[in-house]
């Protein structure tokens, strides 16, 4: 199962690490997982909300000779972090009006891939379309946003409506994980992950 | 206030994470901090036990005309994260044989810096000789070999014995930079903190 976590500048550190290091236990304990930190387009560095120099694994397109961007990896999952959507530009708010990465959301969940956002990622999704008239859950200070996009406000830490899962803000990434864990294999590697990261689960997931 | 989080090839990624996130925040609210992701030596880039590859910011000490390292940064705290204490080689374990971090913890900490553990960090620490005969914890897969070393083990999520403040394991450590802002700047800005990271804190920290 290729997980990919999407990176861009400005991006909050928490909201991608978390999911990363719960998959990456995962992992170590062997579920067949491959995951990636990677940018829409090639990028040697990326640079965190906080300062964070991430160099990525990868990217998701390629630009092809006519200009447009064309997809060179399909992932079972996507997991798109927030950041940045108070702020003037940069972060999801430069993402959002930029365009790009929401339509590549947009694809990706058209061909298949489970389209997931942590905090303020979910404003990502909106401008995609993916969250219009469904269930989600943004970081607190972006709810009003969310629900004003067209979305239905569920006030749970995780809300998982199939191929579109969305979690508040930036912890409840760490659980967005777990239970996609639990979903994709079962409840006991998600429980021995949580267990190593001596983490206590915060709330239930819903789900429709 | 200076603080320093170390970064060594396997370090556990959300170990240095968590708190760089925790401070972040604080920062961004106005908190006089200057943060920074070190190595002990220069370093282009750190690879962490899952993989993230990250650009550090600066390195701690330059080696000497005589070969000894000399101390180049002194910071007010410094954080040493787990990762790789059951592993043979890399992450904790090797910086444990290698036996710079640990002396150049020591050092910092003749000096007057606050030394900080998450995690297996920890064993950094007793390998320093700094939790010998006090308070401490890491993670609960090394507490028993924090035990033999010479610690008092002390079952909580953080442990404050001033000069030298210790975490269980891996999302231990944001409760370990929450107490720590708590404790330097005010109770509110660390609960402000947790509020925009949705985050609930787990346990309260043991204090001398």
């Amino acid at each position: 199962m290729h997980v990919d976590i999407i990176l861009f500048d400005g991006f909050d550190t928490l909201d991608a690490i978390g999911p990363f290091e719960v998959f990456g236990h995962a992992r170590s304990m062997g579920a067949p997982l491959e995951i990636s930190l990677v940018t829409v387009e090639s990028q040697s560095s990326v640079h965190s909300s906080h300062g964070l120099e991430v160099v990525p694994d990868g990217f998701l397109t390629r630009v092809g000779d006519d200009d447009s961007l064309r997809i060179e990896r399909s992932p079972a999952l996507v997991i798109v972090p927030g950041g940045g959507w108070r702020v003037e530009d940069g972060g999801v708010r430069q993402q959002v009006s930029d365009g790009r990465l929401p339509s590549l959301m947009r694809d990706l969940h058209r061909a298949g891939s489970t389209i997931a956002s942590v905090c303020t990622g979910a404003m990502v999704l909106a401008e995609a379309g993916l969250t219009d008239g469904r269930p989600a859950i943004t970081h607190r200070s972006a709810i009003d946003d969310l629900r004003d996009s067209g979305a239905e406000i569920v006030d749970s830490r995780v809300v998982d409506d199939g191929d579109l899962v969305t979690a508040g803000g930036i912890t409840a990434g760490i659980d967005l994980a777990l239970h996609l864990l639990e979903r994709e294999f079962d409840e006991e590697l998600s429980t021995s992950v949580a267990a190593v990261m001596e983490y206590e689960a915060q709330g239930s997931a819903y789900q429709t």
